[in-house]
């Protein structure tokens, strides 16, 4: 069982983690009233800050933590198992630590760092988008898994698994222009996403281009901010209006599986058949692609390979082995019954 | 009145929470008119950020633990935003506990209580049982949610907040055999399980009784133990194996609306289909039990009502203002596309 951190102690203070440490430390950058007001929590909640002896009986304790941006997300639960495996058959032990949306997961990891003396980090999903510098402030190895990287990094200062999800997605496009269609919709992220969701977006662009398919940004549908990301609800709305729209359209490209289904259930709801009246594709390759009825033609990502091969990764870090590492797999192109030729 | 969060800013916005972030954070990433309009609605609300002196006041605050079985059900994620939003807006810090299916969970919480010194536990899914005994090892309030209870003990010693399982499974097949549906297969529990799947299955034999409709042990079919308990992939194994063995049934009631959708695999893999051939009855209301194709006819468990009443006790408890509460929530049949009558 874990001691309360840091970060349960910013919480309960509504300040972030640098302000509880700043006070701890006696760092002059901190209001008075601020710090005495931490103080107080700290010493009503019997927290222990690192540097104390309570601490040194943990010394040689082992931990892993994976830090994980949306816990709801089905497409991380078969990874979460395999972390969780391989990483006790390591004999270490195993946090798993929520990230909300807007956090900051360096803040966290750093602080978690500090207070459980880990010895590697998993980031799983979530943009990324630290500099260079921030990175560096990390002192025990990680590795980003399924995560899109926003700025420019050097390789060498990082490590990463994932699939090319630019090239996964234009594999899939390119197969919707195979099948004859040219008008095909797409649900995509919000227009200041850079990470997956752009690069996504763009693998959509690029397979219209190659096929000589003049782009149509009436197609082109942005998830809604007030419905969760990448979700079934979220497909829905979109395409509902997408068809009341009365924009034609033979297919939809929509950047998730459950996006996918929430577009399915708003053509039936419209009247209209898949894939007889509209072609669907997905992305991910969830259990329930298969499910669904019609099943669902996505791109399957290795989930189970990608978490063996980070865990992989990390540990090979560990025992430095490898300095840094990056391996991306490759994904299939898994063709079901929710799209068809129009030639 | 309860203090306004970000995301009661975002939704009067009707933007994201990250957008709200961005614009209390002045983040270069955001166009200056939203920011502008968010900053407004902010100011019309007297929002306070998190960060900002008047939280000060909450130096005196403590942690509630939820203790988790089965955290990758998706039961449960519409349950866990109600705690987090619930537990955040009386002021307390909220930690999620992951619970091995085979750990045992009051061992768990006695240690969380020592380390985080707890003001209170939800216990959430799973089996529980415990005895009178080790029940009165807790010494923080509890509340049990969505979990069955296998033993019997004295109601005055614990709180719960549930539906019925017994009689809101008797109403769906109650509402099968109405529809003219004789033979009834049931996808249940194994034999040793005492709980929720005992209670479900009891009320599936009741309603054949209360119609007069003999009892057909080749038509109740029990889960695989080497697959996941309550999924798709068991839902689809057992009615496939159902198919080949050749027994004649015209309507089947799976525990759960995931093992619903496996059936409904199964079934169109065997060339039929839901409901001409087969009509196919799940349980819980998950959300792709609207979304499926047939939608699926389903008992809805009132999920948000049962979190806000677990916590409501929860807090009546921490408060002194009963000793205990039982709370059985009434949950809804839900008539869809996957049934239909045969007379």
């Amino acid at each position: 069982m874990e001691r309360l951190t840091i970060i349960d102690i910013a919480k309960l203070c509504g300040v972030g983690v640098t302000t509880v440490s700043r006070a701890i430390n006696n760092h002059p950058d901190i209001n008075e009233e601020t710090k005495a007001m931490v103080m107080k929590v700290i010493k009503e909640n019997h927290y222990v800050p690192n540097n104390s002896a309570r601490n040194l009986k943990r010394s040689d304790s082992k931990t892993i933590a994976v830090l994980i941006k949306g816990i709801s997300n089905p497409f991380f639960s078969p990874m979460i198992k395999v972390f969780e495996k391989e990483i006790q058959r390591k004999k270490y032990s195993f946090i798993l630590q929520r990230v909300d949306e807007n956090q900051d997961e360096i803040e966290v990891a750093i602080e978690l760092e500090k207070e459980k003396r880990l010895k590697g980090i998993v980031f799983l999903g979530g943009l990324f988008s630290h500099s260079q510098e921030k990175l560096q402030q990390l002192t025990v190895p990680f590795v980003l898994s399924t995560i899109g990287m926003t700025e420019e990094i050097d390789l060498s200062d990082y490590s990463s698994v994932s699939v090319d999800d630019f090239n996964e997605s234009l594999k899939i496009v390119d197969y919707l222009c195979d099948l004859g269609h040219q008008k095909i919709a797409v649900i995509t992220a919000s227009e200041d996403d850079v990470s997956i969701g752009k690069l996504r977006y763009e693998g959509y662009k690029k397979a219209l281009s190659d096929h000589g398919i003049a782009y149509n940004e009436r197609l082109v549908r942005r998830m809604k901010e007030d419905i969760d990301s990448y979700s079934m609800e979220n497909g829905y709305a979109v395409t509902k209006e997408l068809l009341e729209s009365g924009e034609e359209f033979t297919a939809i490209f929509t950047l998730s599986d459950s996006m996918a289904i929430g577009a399915c259930k708003a053509i039936f709801e419209a009247g209209k058949r898949v894939p007889e009246d509209y072609s669907v594709a997905g992305y991910d390759g969830l259990d329930i692609s298969f499910y669904y009825n019609p099943s669902i033609t996505t791109i399957k990502q290795p989930v189970v390979e990608i978490a063996e091969a980070t865990i992989k990764i990390l540990f090979d870090l560990i025992n430095k082995k490898v300095n840094h590492a990056h391996q991306i797999f490759p994904a299939e192109l898994i063709v079901r019954e929710s799209t068809r030729s129009i030639l």
